[in-house]
């Protein structure tokens, strides 16, 4: 682990606080915890060591989720052949706006420099998402229902021209993982979309401990082409949704486009049922948005890169050989034990500066901090500082009671931050059934500091997408989902229009 | 573990004997054992299940080996603007005639169809590779000696537009790593491309048993822009030679052209020292040419993506239910059992297609075979076929010993293909010191068989760029590499121009 420990920086120095500017604190602390960076590319992202190491983790984790559901892993190409990429006309519709187009093959010497040259007799663009070219393949190998189901996942990097980036939310080129599967009917098709969207939620939840709501999307708000698509939304810290993780509903829609046709067990040639869904390096900026602190990021212990770090606590230089001797060999001990899947990793910084160190630590998140001095040797004891308390309160813990209790700690610190974010979301949550109420939640007291507003509104729609549009136009308010429960809620005042047979919704602004 | 067993073929059928074309022999095999396929965009390859989890076992191993040198992974953009891609003039000059460009960021509706819109101020180039745009981060990161070495690893996709492609060896998207690593001075900087080196080496031999030759390239096939590329080479069943890894010393180069520059102990600013090293998907090109048959693929079983397939053996509706049950639990036993790093890999076939079924996995080259029926439960024992024996070649073992043993045979698999790869190189490499020799050595004695030639030559070069470019010239032979060993090597004489003072270097044609 390559942990770059550049800022040696006092609380909060460099870090602006959450009720200052929430959108400088959350670069801020990207940028203290070194987890990622503009590059040179405009809208292009340079995932740094510590941050990847949690990218690694989440694919790691979602993979093994998502291969347990009896889906394989491919890859495919990274261009769609113009053609390909316009065979669904919503979906081209939706993407046509923001792709990144291959026009030539090699570079020319000119009189001023190097200049594009051979141009291809077909344009590529660079993949934003790939129904249209799985979906090419997915017709070559299908003839007949034995065939399906279908299930494949590719990891891979996308591209999707954005004009406002922000690190890990939205950036031109993002990683993600898409499953794209191919059933013979739609029974099947539709079960797969709930059950990938399932797998979505309970990453977010028990393994990144992000609170999620699962529903369905407005049709306004579908992936371009999709019959339905499910989410999953989750509150930040400026009660503002962010989406997790979606999951598609193709339909026979890109069957058609693609020609993915079968013959079923009656010999007669129909289309085949298609879903998609993926999650990305997106739900780095939600794990940040959801946990961090005005003294940096906060990482839930499964995900996090290290689980604990060692401070060495050296006056004299004569007691450097035994309190180090001391520390290797709490590290190996504490190594040798499992934890969510993998080992205990454990870090040990014995840099000479002071109460900056334990610092730098916290800014990066690590769970557990945790302090060792002679007089902790004397009493065999460790000084322990946990993530999620404030920093200053450390508690002495007897040695081998650390050892035995860690996993049960780290385990504490999860639950607890789950929790903290429930019981979050659920204060900034709001059943409002009266226009003027809805409008007064979304205002902003105060127009210097426009992020501030009420939350998630639960408030009735009537599913007319003219009264979606009027709340989105007047307020920057969208239907973020029509949770799953609502097929079975009594009915609520539509917010807009008032009509009595609305749908309860999630009403919020959104990343 | 999506194992696509479409092509119920008998012995051979559908794949070309090596001794009649071996280039439709390799593209037979990869098609009956479902590895990839050539896709509708030119020259990209897809990566089916089967053939990606080869890359996935490649990928966690190298991964593993990687980190194990203090190597940390990052993610840098998919884009470089031309003006970073310019910077290395030997660089630009080497990439130049063979890449990707994107010059639009989005698509209009025209007359006749969508056009690309929206052109770039900047053109980007898909990388080719990351020298320049990691180099830009580097920049940024490296202020002072303190801050080296900065050791980074990247996994991803890059894009080499090829005329003439062929799946897995040569593509023009393809898939690899990438390492890049600056240091304080030169020593270091050549002990890491050296040791990165070891890595590939020790990759090739104990993982995929292939035999390599561990050297340096001429500077004539020098990676544009280093100082050195060391090198690993190996021998295909054609006797041709494959490059399987490069680890490139930059010396200064790539750090004057991206200015990565730190202040040293004396406090004097200095230009840093590089390294770069990489492997790709190439390297299933290479497991495939070095242990195929005429019957399929073999897969060393430790990167084989299943290790043994259980093939009840059932000839009446009622031994269905106790031979299931039998090979239920061997499969359960099986998989407990730790081989190379996971857990044993075990499928079950039961399809009803007589003898087919083995000819399927002998094509899939999974390393065991094991047919039980009623007559093996009764003698409580197993009837087992290795992939690296004749196909007809079965031992019948007692359960409990095939189940202490897999392990071992496993192993003596593997051990027996690197064996076998050995001795085919050993006896298909030659001394040659006499330039008539070496000009009938590959020379086709059959003119409709171009590609059956003598093999390695073992022989001398003056150092002479002209001798080096008259033998590519006449036999489309090149110099593979100059082997570790030549530095204590005695003299040779020039195969080309006589001179005495020649360095013995491995002379081959090569993919």
């Amino acid at each position: 682990m390559c942990i770059n420990l550049k800022y040696k920086a006092m609380p909060n120095k460099g870090i602006t606080p959450r009720s200052e500017n929430y959108s400088q604190w959350y670069l801020d602390i990207i940028e203290r915890a070194d987890l990622a960076e503009n590059s040179s590319v405009k809208g292009c992202m340079v995932i740094k060591p510590y941050g990847y190491a949690l990218w690694e983790n989440i694919q790691k984790e979602l993979d093994k989720r998502i291969k347990g559901m009896g889906v394989s892993n491919a890859y495919f190409p990274l261009f769609i052949p113009l053609s390909f990429f316009s065979r669904e006309s919503a979906h081209v519709k939706g993407f046509a706006k923001e792709c990144a187009v291959v026009t030539h093959h090699r570079l020319e010497k000119e009189a001023d420099g190097l200049k594009p040259a051979g141009r291809l007799t077909e344009p590529l663009v660079v993949r934003p998402t790939s129904e249209t070219i799985i979906g090419d393949a997915f017709a070559n190998w299908i003839s007949s229902y034995r065939d399906l189901p279908l299930l494949i996942n590719q990891w891979a990097n996308v591209v999707r021209w954005e004009m406002r980036t922000r690190i890990f939310l939205r950036t031109s080129e993002f990683l993600w993982q898409e499953g794209h599967t191919a059933h013979a009917n739609m029974e099947e098709a539709l079960e797969r979309t709930r059950m990938m969207l399932e797998i979505y939620a309970k990453l977010a939840e028990e393994y990144l401990a992000i609170p999620v709501i699962k529903g369905y999307k407005t049709p306004s708000e579908r992936f371009p082409g999709a019959v339905d698509t499910l989410c999953i939304e989750a509150m930040m810290q400026d009660r503002k949704a962010l989406q997790a993780g979606t999951s598609h509903f193709l339909g026979q829609n890109f069957a058609r486009a693609s020609q993915i046709k079968f013959q079923n067990a009656e010999e007669k040639e129909t289309y085949a049922w298609t879903t998609s869904w993926g999650a990305s390096t997106r739900l780095i900026g939600g794990l940040i948005m959801t946990h961090g602190d005005d003294n940096g990021i906060i990482l839930p212990p499964r995900v996090a890169s290290a689980h604990v770090v060692l401070l060495p606590i050296i006056r004299k230089d004569s007691e450097r050989g035994p309190v180090m001797e001391y520390v290797e060999t709490l590290k190996r001990e504490l190594s040798g034990l499992p934890y969510a899947g993998r080992q205990l990793e454990v870090e040990i910084d014995s840099r000479d500066i002071g109460g900056a160190r334990g610092w730098d630590w916290t800014k990066k998140g690590i769970p557990l901090r945790v302090e060792i001095g002679p007089r902790d040797i004397a009493e065999n004891s460790v000084f322990v500082g946990r993530r999620d308390k404030p920093h200053r309160e450390k508690i002495s813990l007897k040695r081998e009671k650390f050892i035995a209790e860690i996993q049960n700690i780290l385990d504490d610190i999860q639950d607890n931050l789950f929790a903290q974010a429930l019981s979050f979301r659920q204060d900034h949550t709001s059943r409002i059934d009266n226009r003027e109420d809805f409008y007064a939640y979304f205002t902003p007291p105060n127009p210097d500091k426009p992020e501030i507003h009420g939350g998630f509104a639960l408030s009735g729609w009537c599913g007319d997408a003219a009264c979606e549009a009027s709340i989105k136009e007047d307020l920057s308010v969208t239907i973020r989902c029509i949770p799953f429960e609502s097929n079975t809620a009594e009915n609520r005042p539509c917010i807009c229009c008032g009509r009595s047979d609305g749908r309860p919704v999630i009403y919020a602004k959104a990343y």
